[in-house]
């Protein structure tokens, strides 16, 4: 079809995106600072987290209910009884919540329960998912395929929108290449390309991308500076004893020094949070 | 976990496993000669297609009815209607059937309409879709991820076996890479791989693997002296006119062809159909 | 520049060019069945593993005494001095013989004492040395470099023509991809697709491309049903005490058994050594 | 060999590596910022881009004379006669410079003429050049071959540090990835990996790295927060007419602004030019 069609192009739409939930802006001058936990294993880990990172000025938590995990064995989440844990801490701590959703059966309700749905690397192309998620109106992360050419993850997007919903964010996160020290490269020539062809916001995974916590502090200031419209990290506080992605995850300290970090670059590129 | 408690390993099961569907079997010596429309269009092209590739040896038919489509605009397929369409040509034509299942909510009534159930490369680690497909009895063939390792491929097998579902068939399709001249690489070492790690039978798909009609019989040929338990391949009465994957079908000349040119190599490895 | 006034182009030169060397035809119906040891270590070794592949219908000795080695601390190879040990084997025992060369400098000299050579993947886009080799008549195998593209490849190929040399031979020894199960992912694909855009032989290298013993056998028999125009492979006649590459290479016994198992498909295909 | 004898390693040398030729430093806290055209073309050219560019703060010139063009038909760069306008330029403008050399039969002569000698992508692991340029004493910039993981860019490093020169420099300039919209995927995590491993300085080359002038800028800004010691930035005073990567080249004016957008970042860093 002609490009121009495109609900994600920018001969169908020129100005940038600004997603608006609950007063909580993503998009063009506004950053999104998602962090939290991979998973959510409990009240008092999700709480603390949250209460840490929103204290360091994070203004979406993250945390997973449902879990794409390669191993049948390993913890699948808490599943649809975590959404009602997701509800609450919306409210009790007053801050925009996100999850990630990956049976269609799930997305109403998902929908019901937490702002910001999530749609992660292994579903990108899972598209009876997307099209349940385009009869929603929550604002929705897509996440990049772990191989998925920046065409085909744009035409991720086009499914998503193909009802009319506009809120939608990227999210990249790495991609699978032959290096095998990191857990994937990332990609952030991504964001300059993307803003030249979508409206939509980007953000970055900096912590899915590389797989080690190190490496979560450098990859974010790169971030910044490279466009990217936000951050999604992932924060634990007690990382030893994390249920998934422990080596990836910041502790509250971690956390609390990058949040400071950032400031100065987020001032240079005229991002506020 | 241990690999010896997982149920794919040849510590589990040392012996070949062969899969009996209505008496046409797959696995061991035992050659699972798959053909038909990438997507089912209409009655006639479904029907011609697939009695011309059953006077040629075919043994099962394949054709989609749920079409993952890159682009949210193209054909999408016949969807659930499809599937009388599937279940009334193995009846009429006494012969086994697979398709696609995509969605979680379609595994129950589509294992009820078609004998072989198949995950398709953007759903290999499709979680919710893989439970679901464990609750069910009928074979089913995991098509590799495009970027998914061995290691990958057997846990997700793995999830399939989860409940005592044996009958399960390895498909690889090729993996991508930076080479853009073909759709993908196709790998075909990783059938000895597979052989040494697990009992289940692996088949090659060489449409897919390379996106060219010309390719498909040199590699169809490589892959039976590689050590495949079977080929699924592309046929269209009338590739020009298909709607989906044209350039990569075989016509019914073409088909028959090929048919002819394996069989020395299957009599070498003491494989029939 | 216009395709059709590269040198290695079908539009260039239709015909498939056969290479003769002191009446050894490779290319066409002619099979090069090339083996011998990854280095050349002694007389001893060299000698051995000559005599044995000759016996089982080898027709061209392989030896490097050159080693490109990622270690600067391994083995090295002979250098020089073992280029006199090549040329007498190659009186004492009237077979074919060839080597890799890195050196510029060195290409004269080896020109003169070896009838074929050989430039490694590493070395692939070295135009310098490339540049050398164009001005001497031997045939030259060029392998493909680990993540070059087919045209790359077949520009390094133009490089070694530029000076009317003709007798270039291309050999396939696998790309780098995500899968590290194998060494390299081999790309038997590739040979088709070479057939269509040029006239030169093209062999396949199953040792290296797989880095694993138990996989030169199926790999050789795909080789050869995709169209291959020889093979090239890696004997030692004690591998567990290899000085390079040990892991890979077949034993004197395992070698008889391929030449046998390779014979049915080489009539299959109407190739002849 | 034990890593604690690799002379790249941080157990054999713990402190970062500084190096000084004529004065500038690189390494540490000292930034190299290197400029200027791909391949020097004629005086004028060469000239005028390097005064433009030290006017802007560049403290090293690059300029290639020996061009390692896929196309043999392509501009092969002015060769040996080119090395005297080099010299000339860095003696008139005070400046020191640097150039790629690709035979072994260069090196001698290249590195009496110029400060800095480069290892190109192509010649990675092209060994017989590692092992002429370990004899001499200048500085070298080591490229990151284009499929090359870590381990094997640190090895080849060893063989340039095998006599005692302990002046290398390393320099990612992107992977090759399936994702084709840029010219390679630049790998800003390879930074921090590297600095745990090396004591060696690593800079970036974002102008190969993505082949695009427009992601220059936030390529060379993610750059320096990842942690580079340097860039090195293709400059042309008429990109439109430049013999070679024309498109990645910045105009003069582009690197002007480049200079002034990346000062606040190098403070934050504490990095000097």
């Amino acid at each position: 079809m002609l490009e121009s069609k495109l609900k994600t192009s920018r001969s169908y739409k020129n100005k940038d995106t600004i997603i608006n939930v609950r007063d909580t802006k993503i998009g063009g001058s506004h950053f999104a600072f998602i962090a939290g936990p991979c998973a959510i294993e409990n009240q008092d880990q999700y709480y603390t987290t949250a209460k840490s990172v929103i204290s360091c000025g994070a203004n979406i938590i993250r945390g997973s209910v449902f879990k794409p995990r390669t191993n049948p064995h390993s913890f699948q989440g808490l599943g649809r009884s975590g959404l009602k844990l997701i509800k609450d801490l919306s409210e009790d701590l007053d801050v925009v919540v996100e999850t990630e959703v990956m049976d269609p059966r799930d997305v109403k309700i998902t929908s019901k329960y937490v702002d910001i749905l999530r749609v992660g690397t292994r579903n990108m192309q899972n598209y009876d998912l997307l099209k349940e998620l385009s009869k929603i109106n929550n604002p929705i992360i897509l996440k990049r395929g772990m191989c998925a050419t920046i065409d085909e993850w744009l035409q991720s997007a086009e499914y998503l929108m193909f009802n009319g919903n506009e809120n939608i964010i990227l999210c990249e996160r790495g991609i699978r290449t032959f290096e095998t020290e990191l857990r994937n490269t990332l990609d952030l020539g991504v964001i300059t390309i993307l803003k030249s062809k979508t409206h939509l916001p980007i953000i970055i995974d900096p912590s899915h991308a590389t797989g080690k916590r190190e490496l979560v502090l450098p990859m974010s200031k790169a971030s910044i500076v490279s466009g990217a419209n936000g951050l999604m990290i992932e924060v634990h506080n007690c990382p030893n004893k994390a249920l998934c992605d422990g080596k990836q995850s910041l502790t509250l300290d971690d956390f609390e020094h990058l949040s400071k970090k950032i400031k100065p670059l987020l001032d240079y590129e005229n991002k506020t949070i």
